[in-house]
């Protein structure tokens, strides 16, 4: 069988910003752009110009990219010709080589949302496509609600789809707009539109993921001969999302039957970077990733049970269905009450710690473990803290300096100005070889803005640590995380924190108490330490997750 | 068509235990337990008797449940009789109505993994079912691998699957247990079963959603005709989770073919109850619920588009395939920069407040809360932070009270015990009713435990009130969210607050400063506000989120 060629089509700069929440600067479409280029999808839809003031900037400001440049709009009104339609004349204007516009195709849509006839419809969308082929550009038709309008009255929807195809769109693109269509509906549906004329090298697919379908769907809908797919990165759209580029991608390109049968512009060498990517998107947005996420979730090759941990170290095919670094991903064995003796010394390993199986440490190691969870802790995501705990137990944790007391005010008054201001003071007392060290430092930042008693505390403990004040000057504070936890029969607060240094490395620490800047401190405490066992215990590198 | 009977099989407390960061306690599961039943699922699993204490307590303490309650455990080990295999005996002993024992019936994990020949294992799944059936237990045959084993060696996965079926299993589950197989080949695979002699109403589904096809591939199954359905609530699981029967449940009983062909115990009123059980099983885990959830996440019927929010506004069928009513859902219409008008007066109704279409205030309020969201506020997920910006802006915010100045202090040091211990001190000064009130609270519970900052403050600030003071007694703070988020260039902290009262209203505020305790502050304030306008303004109900 000869291979076919496949396209990608992304939208998350424009059905992705319509997730709840969800609002990006020009400035973060430029990067997303970039991230998608580099990815290596077919076209990437930019956004509607005209319709709100960061899509018209950005469109003036879009990156150059391999992949081909679309704007989204709508078909022209009824009333007046495709040339004085000026919501079709902002599309034009932002000069893309590709215009996506969408239009009804839903019977029902198109008389009671509209209220015009179905004859109107059918000629508007016939001589949008037709203005844009004119001007010299690919055209694609969005055909709204087309699985709901099909059940409903397929004639119509038909009728509407073969127009744009008729008028010269490269592309239609039966859109599940509701997301409530099945998979084996869209296979179906699909293979009609074919049967009726339509090839299916002409044909894209956009789904939602209301019925935790979208994937499958877009697969449905390839299996029945459509040969355009769209989605987002990481899944996001409007209400449960689009159909998760994330996921479709390493599908279509690692199993069968699509690996052996498609050619996609995406090499396998750019599908190592797709977990960089998801967390690229992750990063503009603030959000935390999705631990769980297919493929690019820190759990995603995750084995927790004992017995699957075991069965991994033998063969990792017996418990992963790909290999995790074909998309930037890696294993691991996490720490847990449910962890046997055989993923503690695996994560050990991974610390650079090599200790003999049946070594009592094991065992002491994996009780402060469980204890520490049922306080509110969480291992599984604070590497670093774990290495910390590990290694107090088996007696290979130095004791840098230790923290006599601390003490933060944080004051909110009226300034001379009559304007509410705030400002922190934290005083640290230290002792460091031998030395007692107090510290002082107040909140504001280079411009005078207070940022807070966490801050404040953070630069009064790195203030003087004496011979160590100079290793640790190259690190930062990337995320700071807080969430209400149960410690005991008390809510207590969780506190992670992601530092990073200037040679790359990242790590995690966690902190609990009732107390947030208690909580924060400790995390920061342990932040600290790990650096300084990095830069003076000669550990081994890339033991934090 | 006559209806048959399709089975719900939960296993959220076995294999949701899984999960990268999941450990129930036995309480815990017992609340579960309850949801589920009440929920009116078939099955429930669980756990593994004898595998960990906190199983083996579960089990003594399992509440009674319509459901059948069922153990997990594996086949008996080869070399040894079913009567005498101790591993075996534990899960026995727990004395359930069902017992599912796991077995292998991929030949390379028979070789590699367990070391023995394949006759013996498919002894040991006779032998194992048998002695089940012989205890007066319904048995279930868990086939691990079944999928990838069937691919390698379909001869000895039929061979294996058909020794549980003929030994007496009352159901034999089908496991995509890595997760990689795609709904085409469940299908296929699945027909092939019942082809080979396993009845199709003898036959469960069991995925894994590693490519995001889980509820795909269990759709699949019962396409081909297997009639027990496994998952868990919410799809947690191993590495990315199970079939995710909170999205399997309504698709099963609202969808077609399903609803007409399928009858299950789970009825349409039990249905209405899926949000709920949703949330408590975040609840129980501290999860911050999932917005884009299916079915039953915040966003799942959010409609965020300004030309879906118009259309949804004539006929909610426009946009959603379901009522949101059905699985105890609702409709929203988020404020967020692309909002047009009428998503505005639509969410300002929410609140109460009818605003006439083209009044001015109506631009204000957009401009506002675009600059507000522009410093890193966000309010789609914190109504009742909008509902006081938008009464601020429309006259109708009446000020209660004025906070003039506050400070907190942070202490940590060692006690006379030489224990390290911290509190927390605030003085709050407000101005009610044109008297000036100092307050003062420290961060001690009742049983003398440091509670934090925030706590210290909150409590100062809710001291004397004056005449507000009695009105807030009933509120407290059940959630309270930190991220560290983009507020013009800078990083700010970003809290949001949940709060509930007495009358069990339940509101979240929003608080924006780099300075973590001064943006608790605001959310607080917030929420005090928010509670004192139900309280004495007369306003309506209902308008939290």
């Amino acid at each position: 069988m000869s291979r076919e060629r496949l396209y990608i089509y992304d939208t998350t700069l424009r059905d992705g910003q319509q997730t709840q929440g969800v609002q990006f600067s020009t400035a973060e479409k430029q990067v997303i752009a970039k991230t998608l280029d580099v990815l290596g999808v077919d076209y990437i839809e930019g956004g509607w110009p005209g319709a709100n003031p960061t899509d018209s900037e950005f469109f003036e400001s879009r990156p150059q990219t391999r992949a081909v440049f679309t704007a989204f709009g709508m078909t022209k009104r009824a009333g007046r010709s495709a040339e004085n339609d000026d919501v079709l004349a902002a599309v034009m204007n932002a000069g893309t080589p590709a215009v996506c516009l969408v239009g009804k195709t839903h019977d029902f849509h198109v008389e009671t949302a509209l209220g015009i006839t179905l004859a109107e419809n059918t000629e508007n969308i016939a001589r949008s496509v037709e203005y844009i082929v004119a001007q010299g550009r690919e055209a694609l038709f969005d055909a709204e609600h087309f699985f709901d309008g099909y059940k409903a009255n397929p004639a119509y929807a038909l009728e509407a789809a073969k127009a744009a195809y008729e008028a010269g769109a490269r592309w239609v693109v039966l859109c599940d707009t509701n997301g409530g269509t099945l998979p084996h509906e869209v296979y179906e549906i699909t293979k009609a539109v074919i049967s009726a004329g339509i090839p299916g090298d002409h044909l894209g697919i956009h789904t939602h993921n209301d019925t935790e379908n979208a994937v499958a769907g877009s697969l449905a809908a390839i299996d029945a001969g459509a040969r355009q797919v769209q989605g987002t990165l990481n899944g996001l759209g409007e209400r449960c999302g689009n159909a998760n580029l994330t996921t479709l991608i390493p599908t279509l390109l690692l199993k069968e039957p699509y690996a052996s049968r498609y050619d996609t512009q995406i090499t396998q060498d750019a599908l190592t970077g797709l977990v960089k990517a998801s967390r690229k998107l992750d990063d503009i947005l603030n959000r935390v990733p999705f631990r769980q996420a297919p493929y690019v979730g820190a759990s995603a090759f995750a084995h927790k049970a004992g017995l699957h941990a075991s069965a991994i170290l033998k063969d990792p095919s017996t418990y992963e269905h790909i290999e995790p670094s074909v998309v930037g991903n890696s294993r691991i064995i996490p720490m847990s009450n449910q962890a046997g003796q055989s993923n503690l010394r695996q994560r050990l390993a991974e610390a650079g710690l090599q200790v003999a199986a049946g070594d009592p440490a094991l065992a002491r190691i994996l009780d402060v473990v469980k204890a520490r969870e049922a306080e509110g802790y969480t291992y599984d995501s604070a590497q670093a803290s774990f290495e910390l705990l590990a290694r107090a137990e088996l007696g290979l944790l130095p004791e840098f300096f230790e923290v006599k007391r601390y003490k933060v005010t944080v004051e909110r008054r009226k300034n001379k100005y009559n304007r509410m201001v705030s400002l922190s003071e934290a005083v640290v007392v230290v002792k460091v070889d031998g030395e007692k060290k107090l510290s002082v430092s107040e909140s504001l930042d280079e411009s005078g803005s207070d940022r807070g008693p966490v801050n404040a505390l953070s630069k009064a403990l790195a203030k003087d640590l004496g011979r160590y004040s100079q290793a640790i000057e190259d690190m930062h504070l990337v995320d700071f995380k807080v969430r209400i936890t149960q410690g005991g029969t008390e809510a207590v607060t969780r506190v992670i924190i992601d530092s990073e240094d200037g040679q790359g490395r990242r790590w995690s620490t966690v902190g609990v108490s009732p107390n947030i800047v208690d909580a924060s401190f400790d995390a920061l405490l342990d932040a600290i330490n790990w650096k300084l066992l990095r830069e003076f215990a000669g550990a081994e590198q890339g033991a934090a997750e």
